[in-house]
């Protein structure tokens, strides 16, 4: 998959004009930090539209009757029938259990944390209840009405711009 | 998991005094239209910082030996261990095939998304070449180290402002 990594490992005797294209080459970023959809599979499209619309209050930008859009902080997210989806990549729809993917929803204070906890609980499935984790902070952990994974969280490590963005992540490398 | 929803579907009179605190838990909104932080699991962390800082060029902003977090626009992305992701959540970590989640990098012209594959196609996996789908536009799909989904696309139902973040969806009521 990641054809020619490490066929330079022998040390050789290389012209200027052979190392210049490669320090170039190995400057060039294929692709700029930024996403511009996430797009979450549904079994039951209408139902999840439901979930996002009366659940946590979410407006659509654009919709049809395959597919709805949100429009979040600098990209969309979309949620389309998974069968569909699958089809449009090319790949085989079926799969189970943990998906490896979860979004996080940040917030300043640990308060807040408590407040959407208290307003969602009797809504969603909780998977985790408000908890202090050894790094600081407060979080809890929701499924949306398809199993995807949604955490609330105030986390000191993580920097919330004035329009909430996330900015920035302190270090780790001493935890 | 949506306690309370179609209880009241049989009509009766209620007071204002009634009346008027479910109008506001109605117009009330739990949650901002926003995400903080999207977290991939990883099978194999450091195979995982090698392919998204080599083949896609992407800087870390914090990082340690768990986890790695990437600044993107407006949130951070996040790839760490899948078993201590689905531990840190609570859940059994096993699960296969379709995650049913995709991340769309959205660009202005049909000549990029051709750019990009050129400098890809050999460092990854593609899941679909390079399409115009009838809708207008042009994608291809791409697997990263661990079978995460990624979409390269034009697409003029989408609205990229100079920031290149995504502002707006076109409506699609009529497709």
């Amino acid at each position: 998959m990641r054809k020619g990594f490490g066929k330079s490992c022998h040390p050789q005797k290389l012209s200027a004009a052979a190392v210049i294209p490669i320090i170039l080459q190995a400057k060039k970023i294929a692709m700029e930090q930024r996403i511009s959809v996430l797009t979450i599979g549904a079994d039951d499209l209408a139902a999840m539209k439901k979930f996002y619309g009366q659940v946590l209050g979410w407006m659509a930008v654009a919709e049809n009757k395959d597919i709805v859009f949100y429009k979040l902080n600098g990209f969309l997210l979309s949620i389309c029938d998974r069968k569909a989806l699958a089809n449009f990549i090319g790949i085989d729809h079926k799969g189970n259990g943990f998906r490896s993917v979860t979004i996080g929803y940040n917030v300043d204070r640990k308060e807040e944390v408590l407040e959407l906890y208290d307003q969602l609980k009797d809504k969603v499935k909780i998977l985790k209840a408000p908890t202090e984790p050894p790094f600081g902070g407060l979080f809890f952990y929701f499924e949306d009405l398809e199993g995807n994974i949604i955490e609330v969280a105030q986390n000191p490590f993580i920097t919330l711009d004035k329009n909430k963005n996330a900015t920035d992540h302190k270090a780790i490398d001493h935890l």
